[in-house]
């Protein structure tokens, strides 16, 4: 059986970065994007849109009054994505030791019992790393301020929360769901933790 | 300034152990009943019962009617007790590198910054490690079925959430408070991930 690690992680927290430095610690696949183009070229929908629909519950509109009854609309497309998503989640799983970063993935793969490490830190941190991570999109728009930045952080760890609870039905974050929950707020070397927790999966 | 890590841990989760292991590791001190004794000491009152005040936060007992008005009677020992706590937790801090287990030290040494680690697993996992320690109290019970063992686990797990809640106004095992929470459910060699855990301290 492959050995599989699912990483979740509020935004801001270096969780992602922390993957990467655990699978090639690890010697291991790494995916986390590389879902979202799979799926892209097996639907022929849009990366873009389809990173939306991966990251975000699917949104039931305002229900639309006939005269005589309501009813909700929930986009079809959402659906083929997310079957699509788990699809592709066991399949690489099933393929070669892995990390797999976000998608629920410690949820899809229950039954394979994957290592499952939950990263987050506080607002303070998730800020300065913001602020430090060039490469960030959030960050470049220096015309945010601090409260700005912080709120759409907090939006981004919403917006995450809402779909995992959506799909598993478990608390996003909620440590009985994770083998280990790691804050990084007074981490500055994360490749020094990386070490120690590949160690430990 | 030196290394302090707190470890507070669910009763069934096997972080005492974990605790000693990591002490050992990185040769520091290590406290755990070693400060009751201490307090018993310095206060002349009994370990026992000293353990009990300090497991469990004050007890207001029932209001005494006198015919005119109620009033509650908090216990002045407790007091004494948590107060003496307290000294003795800052004292051997500040004497040498250390490890202390549970008392909400975490809470009381917080300007020192500890590494502070949370150790907790699934109620399976603390029935069987209960049934396996032969050391421990509770698991003595041999005519306990698994229904009131479970019930007694909870029981003291509750009164450390209670205590803790208490004296810090913190959450128990909330993971904000730690910098690292772990699970120890599927771990079978406790050793092996103090090892890892040393490192990250």
């Amino acid at each position: 059986m492959s050995r599989i690690i699912t990483i979740g992680r509020e935004f801001g927290s270096g969780g992602r970065e922390l993957a990467r430095y655990i699978a090639e610690i690890l010697s291991i696949a790494y995916y986390d994007r590389e879902i979202i183009t799979e799926i892209s070229k097996r639907t022929s929908l849009s990366e873009k849109y389809i990173q939306n629909v991966a990251e975000h519950k699917p949104v039931i509109p305002f229900p639309i009054h006939t005269g005589r009854t309501f009813w909700a609309v929930i986009p079809d497309y959402g659906q083929d994505v997310q079957k699509e998503q788990h699809d592709i989640i066991r399949e690489i799983a099933g393929k070669s030791d892995c990390l797999i970063v976000g998608r629920g993935a410690d949820y899809i793969l229950r039954d394979e019992k994957p290592y499952r490490i939950f990263v987050y830190s506080d607002d303070e941190s998730k800020l300065r790393r913001c602020r430090e991570n060039s490469s960030n999109d959030y960050a470049k728009g220096e015309e945010m301020t601090d409260k700005e930045l912080s709120k759409r952080i907090e939006q981004i760890n919403k917006a995450r929360a809402d779909y995992y609870e959506f799909y598993t039905g478990q608390k996003w974050g909620g440590k009985s769901n994770y083998d280990l929950c790691v804050n990084t707020s007074r981490v500055t070397d994360l490749r020094k933790i990386a070490q120690a927790i590949a160690s430990m999966c």
